[in-house]
């Protein structure tokens, strides 16, 4: 993913083009020797070889290696929430902000799968960071469930989260069979939207074979 | 999580029952290892000093460190499929099934939460192993789904990973929380059942404020 440079705790930003250039060399280093050989057997100094760097860059920008993974994990996060905003800035509806909001996601997962590596393999590095994350993307989603008055559930939050791993999961489906744009669209207008509003069980007193 | 000895493809299942001991001391050193210092910082050296093991142990019953990785997520498939299977086998319903198997889940999720980390941690190590788990948990669940005529989509896949989906995030809200068996049951009966059957949006035709 191309690296936007922005400030969060613990980086210091550069100050100049060439600065920038430098520290998004480190961090397209990173992001693809994470992928490789993980982040636990990607040194530093692995990190300032592949990227063409002196080691001594790297301690410019960065003070640790887990504070290069937090600006790749809040970079893939900015990217999210702006793709999600933009896709659903003219929908009326939950309903419309739902299906456009999903078909985003899973569109997003298949073209860019190693956010599944970035934002779940952090668990394995620095657990408060996978937290934090997901309790932030459920905070932010309840308050706007919340306001929308076509939710019928009180506890938002748990719908959240249903409705997170709803999006996630249909990703996964859709990046291990690089499923179309058109094949998204289909599953989530046939069967995912119909789902969410009128149920996935058609009844609960079905009592026949197991 | 106790390690139960079986049979997969790579590895040498032990004969004695000297050689079990030796196997699930080598299995419960390698989950504490890779736990602490993710898989890519363990080397089967480390494996086996922790486990008190001589190295050629090692090569006794693995190849490759990525066979004890497939073994330990073996062992949580395993785990995960006994629980359900066993959770729901009074059910007569789908309604039941979910209401059964979701919490089996979730709690399952709260008591042992380093399934998240050894099974969404293998997409970083062995990219088949993570898409041959949710694609064969996904090819079972959608055909059980497709037997129950109260399920009321065609694609079952589809509506198996919206499952799985709304399963492992309320899990790990679950976690997050550290919630007890009884707010479990209670998110569960009030909020997921109701959102399962019925829907999670009320109308389509909400036009209000955004």
């Amino acid at each position: 993913m191309s690296n936007k440079i922005f400030e969060i705790k613990g980086i210091n930003p550069p100050k100049t083009a060439l600065g920038r250039t430098k520290m998004e060399k480190l961090l397209t280093a990173s992001e693809e020797l994470f992928a490789k050989n993980g982040f636990y057997g990607t040194s530093i100094s692995d990190i300032c070889k592949h990227a063409g760097t002196a080691v001594g860059t790297f301690y410019i920008y960065f003070e640790t290696k887990t504070d290069v993974y937090k600006y790749l994990m809040e970079t893939y996060q900015r990217a999210i929430k702006d793709l999600l905003a933009e896709s659903i800035k003219s929908c009326k509806t939950r309903y419309d902000k739902e299906r456009e909001g999903i078909k985003c996601f899973i569109k997003f997962a298949v073209t860019t799968p190693n956010v599944y590596n970035i934002i779940w393999g952090s668990l394995s590095i620095d657990r408060q960071l996978f937290v934090d994350y997901y309790e932030s993307f459920a905070e932010s989603y309840s308050r706007s469930l919340h306001k929308d008055e076509d939710v019928s559930h009180e506890d938002t939050e748990s719908i959240a989260y249903m409705l997170m791993g709803i999006s996630n999961f249909l990703g996964l489906k859709a990046m291990f069979t690089n499923m179309s744009d058109d094949e998204i669209d289909e599953m989530v207008d046939k069967t995912i939207m119909p789902a969410i509003t009128n149920g996935i069980l058609k009844s609960t007193t079905y009592t026949g074979d197991q």
